[in-house]
Protein backbone atom coordinates (compact mmCIF):
# COMPACT_ATOMS: atom_id res chain seq x y z
CA UNK A 1 0.00 0.00 0.00
CA UNK A 2 1.02 3.73 -0.75
CA UNK A 3 2.18 5.67 1.99
CA UNK A 4 -0.58 8.08 0.85
CA UNK A 5 -3.43 5.53 0.46
CA UNK A 6 -2.17 4.19 4.21
CA UNK A 7 -2.37 8.22 6.13
CA UNK A 8 -6.38 8.10 4.22
CA UNK A 9 -6.95 5.06 5.54
CA UNK A 10 -6.16 5.84 8.85
CA UNK A 11 -7.46 9.63 8.34
CA UNK A 12 -11.11 7.70 7.03
CA UNK A 13 -11.05 5.19 10.75
CA UNK A 14 -10.83 7.84 12.96
CA UNK A 15 -13.33 9.99 10.62
CA UNK A 16 -15.59 7.23 10.88
CA UNK A 17 -14.95 6.44 14.32
CA UNK A 18 -15.97 9.74 15.98
CA UNK A 19 -19.44 9.24 14.18
CA UNK A 20 -19.38 5.62 16.49
CA UNK A 21 -18.14 7.95 19.71
CA UNK A 22 -20.98 10.49 19.34
CA UNK A 23 -23.25 7.21 19.72
CA UNK A 24 -21.49 6.10 22.79
CA UNK A 25 -22.02 9.53 24.14
CA UNK A 26 -26.06 9.26 23.68
CA UNK A 27 -25.76 6.28 25.66
CA UNK A 28 -23.73 7.74 28.63
CA UNK A 29 -26.42 10.35 29.10
CA UNK A 30 -28.56 7.58 29.13
CA UNK A 31 -27.59 5.80 31.68
CA UNK A 32 -26.44 2.86 29.80
CA UNK A 33 -22.94 1.09 29.47
CA UNK A 34 -21.64 4.00 26.71
CA UNK A 35 -20.82 1.63 23.89
CA UNK A 36 -21.83 3.28 19.97
CA UNK A 37 -21.38 1.80 17.22
CA UNK A 38 -21.84 2.65 13.16
CA UNK A 39 -22.30 0.51 10.23
CA UNK A 40 -20.56 2.32 6.56
CA UNK A 41 -20.97 1.81 3.01
CA UNK A 42 -19.78 3.65 0.35
CA UNK A 43 -18.68 6.73 2.58
CA UNK A 44 -22.13 6.81 3.96
CA UNK A 45 -23.56 5.74 7.08
CA UNK A 46 -26.13 3.32 6.95
CA UNK A 47 -27.19 2.38 9.93
CA UNK A 48 -26.15 3.29 13.79
CA UNK A 49 -26.67 2.14 17.23
CA UNK A 50 -26.18 2.94 20.71
CA UNK A 51 -26.55 0.42 24.01
CA UNK A 52 -30.04 0.42 25.24
CA UNK A 53 -30.06 -3.08 27.27
CA UNK A 54 -31.31 -1.60 30.33
CA UNK A 55 -33.95 0.57 28.24
CA UNK A 56 -35.44 -2.00 26.42
CA UNK A 57 -34.62 -4.46 28.92
CA UNK A 58 -33.48 -6.35 26.43
CA UNK A 59 -29.64 -8.33 26.45
CA UNK A 60 -29.16 -8.61 22.56
CA UNK A 61 -29.58 -4.55 22.47
CA UNK A 62 -26.20 -3.92 22.20
CA UNK A 63 -24.74 -1.37 19.91
CA UNK A 64 -23.65 -3.77 17.08
CA UNK A 65 -26.85 -5.51 17.24
CA UNK A 66 -29.10 -2.00 16.37
CA UNK A 67 -26.68 -1.01 13.93
CA UNK A 68 -26.82 -3.78 12.07
CA UNK A 69 -30.35 -4.25 12.18
CA UNK A 70 -31.18 -0.69 11.02
CA UNK A 71 -28.57 -0.62 8.17
CA UNK A 72 -30.20 -4.29 6.78
CA UNK A 73 -33.72 -2.27 6.95
CA UNK A 74 -31.91 0.54 5.30
CA UNK A 75 -30.53 -2.09 2.52
CA UNK A 76 -33.86 -3.98 2.44
CA UNK A 77 -31.06 -6.49 2.61
CA UNK A 78 -29.67 -8.88 5.37
CA UNK A 79 -26.41 -9.06 3.92
CA UNK A 80 -24.10 -6.29 4.71
CA UNK A 81 -20.99 -7.14 2.57
CA UNK A 82 -18.58 -4.40 1.91
CA UNK A 83 -19.65 -2.68 4.94
CA UNK A 84 -17.39 -1.53 7.75
CA UNK A 85 -18.56 -1.46 10.94
CA UNK A 86 -17.46 0.62 13.58
CA UNK A 87 -18.03 0.50 17.37
CA UNK A 88 -16.29 1.82 20.28
CA UNK A 89 -15.66 -1.02 22.63
CA UNK A 90 -14.09 -4.88 20.96
CA UNK A 91 -17.33 -6.64 20.35
CA UNK A 92 -18.74 -9.53 22.52
CA UNK A 93 -19.51 -13.17 21.14
CA UNK A 94 -22.92 -12.00 20.25
CA UNK A 95 -22.14 -9.47 18.33
CA UNK A 96 -18.96 -10.79 16.66
CA UNK A 97 -21.09 -13.33 15.73
CA UNK A 98 -23.62 -11.33 14.47
CA UNK A 99 -21.21 -9.81 12.19
CA UNK A 100 -20.36 -12.92 10.75
CA UNK A 101 -23.91 -13.59 9.67
CA UNK A 102 -24.58 -10.44 8.30
CA UNK A 103 -21.31 -10.67 6.11
CA UNK A 104 -19.45 -7.24 7.15
CA UNK A 105 -16.20 -6.94 5.62
CA UNK A 106 -14.45 -5.43 8.50
CA UNK A 107 -14.83 -4.16 11.96
CA UNK A 108 -12.53 -1.11 13.41
CA UNK A 109 -12.87 -0.96 17.23
CA UNK A 110 -11.69 1.57 19.79
CA UNK A 111 -10.98 -0.25 23.11
CA UNK A 112 -9.94 -3.69 23.66
CA UNK A 113 -12.32 -5.64 26.23
CA UNK A 114 -10.48 -8.20 28.26
CA UNK A 115 -13.86 -9.16 30.11
CA UNK A 116 -15.65 -10.21 26.53
CA UNK A 117 -13.63 -9.09 23.83
CA UNK A 118 -14.53 -11.62 20.83
CA UNK A 119 -12.26 -10.49 18.37
CA UNK A 120 -8.71 -10.16 19.90
CA UNK A 121 -9.16 -10.27 23.59
CA UNK A 122 -10.65 -13.87 24.73
CA UNK A 123 -11.53 -15.12 21.42
CA UNK A 124 -11.02 -14.54 17.32
CA UNK A 125 -14.51 -15.45 15.99
CA UNK A 126 -13.99 -12.75 13.55
CA UNK A 127 -11.17 -14.28 11.24
CA UNK A 128 -11.99 -18.26 12.56
CA UNK A 129 -10.94 -19.90 8.91
CA UNK A 130 -13.76 -22.63 10.29
CA UNK A 131 -17.18 -20.17 9.66
CA UNK A 132 -18.20 -19.04 6.06
CA UNK A 133 -17.47 -15.76 6.36
CA UNK A 134 -14.19 -13.62 8.22
CA UNK A 135 -14.75 -10.10 9.47
CA UNK A 136 -11.44 -8.18 8.98
CA UNK A 137 -10.10 -6.44 12.26
CA UNK A 138 -8.68 -3.28 13.21
CA UNK A 139 -8.85 -1.08 16.57
CA UNK A 140 -6.81 1.60 18.17
CA UNK A 141 -8.71 4.04 16.92
CA UNK A 142 -9.42 6.96 20.07
CA UNK A 143 -8.69 4.56 22.19
CA UNK A 144 -7.85 7.20 24.89
CA UNK A 145 -11.25 8.92 24.74
CA UNK A 146 -13.40 5.68 24.78
CA UNK A 147 -11.01 4.57 27.49
CA UNK A 148 -12.25 7.83 29.61
CA UNK A 149 -15.52 7.85 29.06
CA UNK A 150 -15.79 4.51 29.65
CA UNK A 151 -13.80 4.78 33.06
CA UNK A 152 -16.33 7.82 33.62
CA UNK A 153 -19.17 6.11 33.18
CA UNK A 154 -18.15 3.14 36.15
CA UNK A 155 -16.86 5.61 38.18
CA UNK A 156 -20.28 7.87 38.23
CA UNK A 157 -21.92 4.01 38.55
CA UNK A 158 -19.58 3.53 41.82
CA UNK A 159 -20.49 7.24 43.06
CA UNK A 160 -17.33 8.38 42.84
CA UNK A 161 -15.48 11.44 41.14
CA UNK A 162 -12.66 10.48 38.69
CA UNK A 163 -9.33 9.81 40.13
CA UNK A 164 -7.61 12.85 38.71
CA UNK B 1 -29.16 -38.01 40.68
CA UNK B 2 -32.58 -40.34 41.69
CA UNK B 3 -33.27 -42.14 38.42
CA UNK B 4 -36.62 -40.61 38.75
CA UNK B 5 -35.71 -37.50 38.67
CA UNK B 6 -33.73 -38.39 35.81
CA UNK B 7 -36.39 -39.55 34.06
CA UNK B 8 -38.72 -36.69 34.41
CA UNK B 9 -36.10 -34.60 33.62
CA UNK B 10 -35.69 -36.28 30.02
CA UNK B 11 -39.40 -36.46 29.52
CA UNK B 12 -39.17 -32.67 30.23
CA UNK B 13 -36.81 -32.00 27.44
CA UNK B 14 -39.06 -34.02 24.83
CA UNK B 15 -41.64 -32.01 25.97
CA UNK B 16 -40.60 -28.42 25.48
CA UNK B 17 -38.71 -29.37 22.30
CA UNK B 18 -41.53 -30.33 20.98
CA UNK B 19 -42.61 -26.99 20.95
CA UNK B 20 -39.17 -25.44 19.35
CA UNK B 21 -39.54 -28.40 16.57
CA UNK B 22 -43.45 -26.91 15.84
CA UNK B 23 -41.84 -23.27 16.03
CA UNK B 24 -39.24 -24.65 13.16
CA UNK B 25 -42.24 -26.00 11.06
CA UNK B 26 -43.45 -22.29 11.09
CA UNK B 27 -39.85 -21.42 9.16
CA UNK B 28 -39.90 -24.29 7.13
CA UNK B 29 -43.93 -23.26 5.93
CA UNK B 30 -42.69 -19.76 5.41
CA UNK B 31 -39.63 -20.69 3.34
CA UNK B 32 -37.38 -19.53 6.02
CA UNK B 33 -34.59 -22.17 7.54
CA UNK B 34 -36.31 -24.27 9.65
CA UNK B 35 -35.03 -23.50 13.13
CA UNK B 36 -37.44 -22.94 16.05
CA UNK B 37 -36.34 -21.92 19.78
CA UNK B 38 -38.97 -21.69 23.44
CA UNK B 39 -37.39 -20.07 26.72
CA UNK B 40 -39.36 -22.35 29.69
CA UNK B 41 -39.21 -20.68 33.45
CA UNK B 42 -41.33 -22.29 35.93
CA UNK B 43 -43.28 -24.69 33.42
CA UNK B 44 -44.29 -22.32 31.28
CA UNK B 45 -42.92 -21.06 27.81
CA UNK B 46 -41.91 -17.14 28.55
CA UNK B 47 -40.87 -16.44 25.08
CA UNK B 48 -40.80 -18.10 21.44
CA UNK B 49 -39.02 -17.33 17.77
CA UNK B 50 -38.56 -19.31 14.66
CA UNK B 51 -36.18 -18.03 11.54
CA UNK B 52 -37.14 -14.95 10.27
CA UNK B 53 -33.73 -14.07 8.20
CA UNK B 54 -35.20 -13.60 5.43
CA UNK B 55 -38.66 -12.21 6.01
CA UNK B 56 -37.06 -9.90 8.11
CA UNK B 57 -33.91 -9.24 5.72
CA UNK B 58 -31.91 -9.36 9.00
CA UNK B 59 -29.30 -11.23 9.71
CA UNK B 60 -29.43 -11.04 13.09
CA UNK B 61 -33.33 -12.33 13.31
CA UNK B 62 -32.31 -15.72 14.54
CA UNK B 63 -34.70 -18.00 16.87
CA UNK B 64 -32.84 -18.23 19.55
CA UNK B 65 -32.49 -14.02 19.23
CA UNK B 66 -36.65 -13.27 18.64
CA UNK B 67 -37.20 -16.01 21.50
CA UNK B 68 -34.39 -14.27 23.63
CA UNK B 69 -36.55 -10.74 23.03
CA UNK B 70 -39.88 -11.99 23.33
CA UNK B 71 -39.12 -13.71 26.89
CA UNK B 72 -37.99 -10.60 28.15
CA UNK B 73 -40.44 -8.82 27.19
CA UNK B 74 -42.58 -11.12 28.95
CA UNK B 75 -40.49 -10.61 31.96
CA UNK B 76 -39.75 -6.88 31.78
CA UNK B 77 -35.61 -7.54 32.29
CA UNK B 78 -33.40 -9.11 30.55
CA UNK B 79 -31.94 -11.25 33.20
CA UNK B 80 -33.29 -14.75 32.08
CA UNK B 81 -31.83 -16.34 35.50
CA UNK B 82 -33.44 -19.99 35.90
CA UNK B 83 -34.64 -20.03 32.31
CA UNK B 84 -34.13 -22.43 29.87
CA UNK B 85 -33.83 -22.02 25.87
CA UNK B 86 -34.76 -24.69 23.86
CA UNK B 87 -33.72 -24.71 20.21
CA UNK B 88 -33.81 -27.58 17.33
CA UNK B 89 -30.52 -26.22 15.95
CA UNK B 90 -26.97 -26.04 17.29
CA UNK B 91 -26.72 -22.74 18.65
CA UNK B 92 -23.81 -20.22 16.54
CA UNK B 93 -21.73 -17.58 17.83
CA UNK B 94 -23.98 -15.02 18.04
CA UNK B 95 -26.75 -16.91 19.70
CA UNK B 96 -24.33 -18.64 22.67
CA UNK B 97 -22.76 -14.81 23.22
CA UNK B 98 -26.98 -13.50 23.75
CA UNK B 99 -27.46 -16.41 26.13
CA UNK B 100 -24.83 -15.82 27.70
CA UNK B 101 -25.56 -11.89 27.97
CA UNK B 102 -29.19 -12.83 28.85
CA UNK B 103 -27.67 -14.99 31.49
CA UNK B 104 -29.86 -18.08 30.27
CA UNK B 105 -29.64 -21.14 32.98
CA UNK B 106 -29.48 -23.83 30.20
CA UNK B 107 -29.72 -24.35 26.61
CA UNK B 108 -30.67 -27.89 24.88
CA UNK B 109 -30.79 -28.54 21.64
CA UNK B 110 -31.79 -31.16 19.12
CA UNK B 111 -29.12 -31.46 16.50
CA UNK B 112 -25.53 -30.43 16.21
CA UNK B 113 -24.21 -28.27 13.43
CA UNK B 114 -20.90 -28.54 12.57
CA UNK B 115 -20.67 -25.76 10.38
CA UNK B 116 -20.98 -23.14 12.49
CA UNK B 117 -22.04 -25.19 16.07
CA UNK B 118 -20.59 -22.57 19.11
CA UNK B 119 -21.28 -25.20 22.07
CA UNK B 120 -20.27 -27.80 21.44
CA UNK B 121 -19.02 -28.46 17.20
CA UNK B 122 -16.84 -25.80 16.14
CA UNK B 123 -16.21 -23.22 19.60
CA UNK B 124 -17.19 -23.99 23.34
CA UNK B 125 -18.90 -20.70 23.77
CA UNK B 126 -21.50 -21.56 26.71
CA UNK B 127 -19.18 -23.12 29.20
CA UNK B 128 -16.03 -21.14 28.80
CA UNK B 129 -14.84 -20.18 32.46
CA UNK B 130 -13.94 -17.04 31.13
CA UNK B 131 -16.74 -15.20 30.69
CA UNK B 132 -19.04 -13.25 33.42
CA UNK B 133 -21.62 -16.46 32.72
CA UNK B 134 -21.84 -20.17 32.19
CA UNK B 135 -24.99 -21.53 29.99
CA UNK B 136 -25.34 -25.10 30.60
CA UNK B 137 -25.08 -27.49 27.66
CA UNK B 138 -27.53 -30.52 26.55
CA UNK B 139 -28.60 -31.98 23.42
CA UNK B 140 -29.64 -34.86 21.15
CA UNK B 141 -33.67 -34.59 22.04
CA UNK B 142 -36.18 -34.81 18.63
CA UNK B 143 -32.15 -35.35 16.80
CA UNK B 144 -33.78 -37.48 14.38
CA UNK B 145 -37.05 -35.62 13.55
CA UNK B 146 -34.90 -32.39 13.22
CA UNK B 147 -32.40 -33.96 11.10
CA UNK B 148 -35.71 -34.80 8.55
CA UNK B 149 -36.89 -31.68 8.43
CA UNK B 150 -33.74 -30.06 7.53
CA UNK B 151 -32.79 -32.24 4.82
CA UNK B 152 -36.28 -31.69 3.71
CA UNK B 153 -35.66 -27.94 3.37
CA UNK B 154 -32.22 -28.24 2.19
CA UNK B 155 -33.53 -31.08 -0.52
CA UNK B 156 -36.48 -28.71 -1.56
CA UNK B 157 -34.22 -25.26 -2.11
CA UNK B 158 -31.80 -27.78 -4.40
CA UNK B 159 -35.64 -28.94 -6.26
CA UNK B 160 -34.73 -32.74 -5.26
CA UNK B 161 -36.77 -35.16 -3.70
CA UNK B 162 -36.02 -35.81 -0.96
CA UNK B 163 -33.92 -39.20 -0.53
CA UNK B 164 -36.21 -42.73 0.31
Amino acid sequence: MAEEDSMIDIYSHLYWMRFAYQEAEKAFEEGEVPVGAVIVLNNRIIGKGHNLCETLQDATAHAEILAITAASASLKSWRLENAVLYVTLEPCPMCAGAMINARIHSVVYALEDPKAGACDSLFHLCEDPRLNHRVRVFSGYMREQVHSLMSAFFNQLRGRQPVQ
